[in-house]
């Protein structure tokens, strides 16, 4: 189902819904990674989020190309029988229930690990497998606000500001992956497979960034600040005649080149200006000085003068403008794939770019509920 | 320098400034390898960004915990010859100046592969490797305006939000490290090294989830929206009598027990809010509704409720409170070092969790500059 990749071979029990663990398991995919999607006799519960094209989830189909599909009821023997033929096999097994739902179905890391000591479990949830709220349900919003990015996101006195797409739980899947590869290459020298245990609210701490080491050099707690850096200066978004630009001279020499192509010199001289700690200081009033000049020009015409100085700076993008960019196209960002009703659509492509393998233009539809089964059967018999 | 982890053994030469570069490879040394960072004799530009710890930089310190540093410079005879003798030995080499810097110095990828052929080279960057803004600069800004990131984020009206962590960078560092442990794991099996290019704009456009799939099912472009989700309701922040809480009822079983809770039971009744569909068409009155009904009590009792109810919640809770989490803290994700300075600073942990190997709730300093230049001279003699 997959091209050929630095992960081709390897076997991806996947019973995973939703986000973080299939966001994931698209990763290893992209990757060639086989990936098996073993789901309930319901389905994975993406399939009932919109948008829909026709009776289709682009959302499902989005995230989960290129896999294969098994509907199992792992609380049927003969079903279990099936599962535990694949796992005979199978490099990988990742899910993402609620802690103690693997235990009780019979196929906890114990178990599975006396059974099938190669193979290489990563359970991805939103608080993780341990700790006081291990058993508590979450999703993206929930941890985006417990884990403090949405403290850090905003402008002051704006009500709360989730970020826009689903950081909660991409951040936990690209974790996840790194965990399945870090036991994968353990693996190779050991013999054994091992447990990965990743939660959601952890990866949020783990992305808090500079925000923990100023609040434990300063003191003082961190608040939302925009669209501009809390520590380096200029580095924002700036209104220009007929629209919004980003600007990020992060350093002396670029702050001077910048105020040489707004054609404000006695702005390099002013001493509240002198060091970037000096320019963060007084941020707003810089930003007011760099505004007034950027109000004679359009944005474009700024980006280019910008640009050719060596200024990094960039236009705000919405969606469209992205998809239909001439540098994303290059990159092959935006794929396509079978849609299932007879068109394609179109999807993000693979950011991982190897030079051992070729980076596809296309991607296998998403399958339909338990479309893979009698291959499946056939291929793992007993 | 680093504790035991499923990377082990693994020598990752570290030429890479600031974030997206020295982020990844902090996550390979959580996860055991071996970090060495080549440094310009100036050093990394992060050591003069603050927060500032005395005449230490915390924003430094936290990304570098536990690697050792020697400072090289790659014009000079002398110098190229000890980067040589390390490369020699070396399973991963992890750039991230501007496309073109490594060939000029005569280690670009065709040199360096017929050289050493087992080794990993990745390359992290602004926009990769190829296409037509492979050389213009870019900072993390400059990546969520271009991607669209930012254009999904904050609320209807508002001025342009950055999200409020450097997710440009991180998400790049983390596609880094999945590539380069693909690649390792490639090289078990054909003995071959490969090079990792990862640009920071392809790596927005990868966690734009649905946004894609909405904008090519219907057309039209997503803009900001807020805290809450584009297709989930509800699923926002939402105002109580002292502040905010959030709420995430992603089915209709969660949406009917919030009514319950909310002892609002017409709300289930109403054939408005009878779907997800339905319920997201219709988000903005619900909200009305759902918090008219909470502003009778504080957050934590609402949460109290909510919570023993199942209903997938939780505060917003500030970077303090984050690091005071019992949860948080008892899963090890706020670890020290100490500061070089004779105290001790706090950090992120590592959200990777290992059945084979400990978590360890230290870390090693970050080093000075070349402060371990005698030690590697000594190992790495001809």
């Amino acid at each position: 189902m997959t091209s050929p990749g630095p992960l081709s071979g390897t076997l991806v029990l996947d019973l995973t819904r939703v986000l973080a663990g299939p966001y994931c398991t698209m990763v290893l995919a992209d990757l060639g990674a086989r990936v098996i999607k073993v789901e309930s006799p319901s389905g994975d519960d993406a399939r009932a989020i919109g948008p829909f094209v026709g009776d289709r989830s682009a959302y499902f189909a989005s995230l989960n190309r290129g896999k294969q599909s098994i509907a199992l009821d792992l609380k049927d023997t003969a079903d279990r029988a099936i599962f535990e033929r694949l796992l005979e096999r199978a490099d990988v097994l990742v899910e993402n229930f609620r802690p103690g739902v693997m235990d009780r179905l019979g196929f906890g890391w114990d178990a599975l690990h006396e059974r099938f000591p190669k193979l290489v479990m990563a359970s991805t949830s939103g608080f993780g497998q341990t700790g006081p709220y291990a058993t508590r349900p979450a999703y993206d919003v929930v941890v985006q606000a417990m884990g403090g990015v949405m403290s850090l996101t905003g402008h002051p006195g704006s009500p709360p500001t989730r970020v826009g797409t689903s950081m909660g739980d991409i951040t936990a899947g690209l974790f996840t992956a790194i965990g399945i590869q870090a036991a994968l290459v353990d693996r190779f020298r050991t013999g054994a497979g091992s447990r990965v245990d990743v939660g959601l609210l952890d990866c949020q701490v783990a992305i808090l960034e500079n925000a923990i080491a100023r609040y434990s050099a300063t003191g003082e707690v961190p608040g939302p600040i925009g669209a501009r850096h809390p520590s380096i200066t200029p580095f924002d978004a700036f209104a220009t005649r007929d629209g919004y630009i980003v600007i990020a001279a992060g350093n002396d020499g670029l702050f001077a080149t910048l105020c040489e192509v707004l054609d404000e010199p006695e702005l390099i001289a002013d001493p509240d200006y002198s060091s970037n700690a000096l320019r963060t200081e007084h941020a707003q009033a810089l930003k007011q000085r760099i505004e007034a000049r950027l109000a004679s020009g359009d944005c474009a015409d700024w980006l280019d003068a910008l640009g050719r100085a060596g200024i990094p700076c960039g236009p705000l993008n919405d969606v469209a403008q992205v998809l239909s960019d001439p540098h994303v196209n290059a990159r092959n960002m935006v794929v396509d794939a079978p849609d299932g009703q007879g068109s394609r659509m179109r999807m993000a492509g693979n950011p991982i770019k190897l030079s051992s393998y070729a980076d596809p233009t296309t991607r296998e539809a998403a399958p339909d509920l338990d479309a893979d089964r009698s291959q499946i059967l056939a291929e793992f018999e007993d």
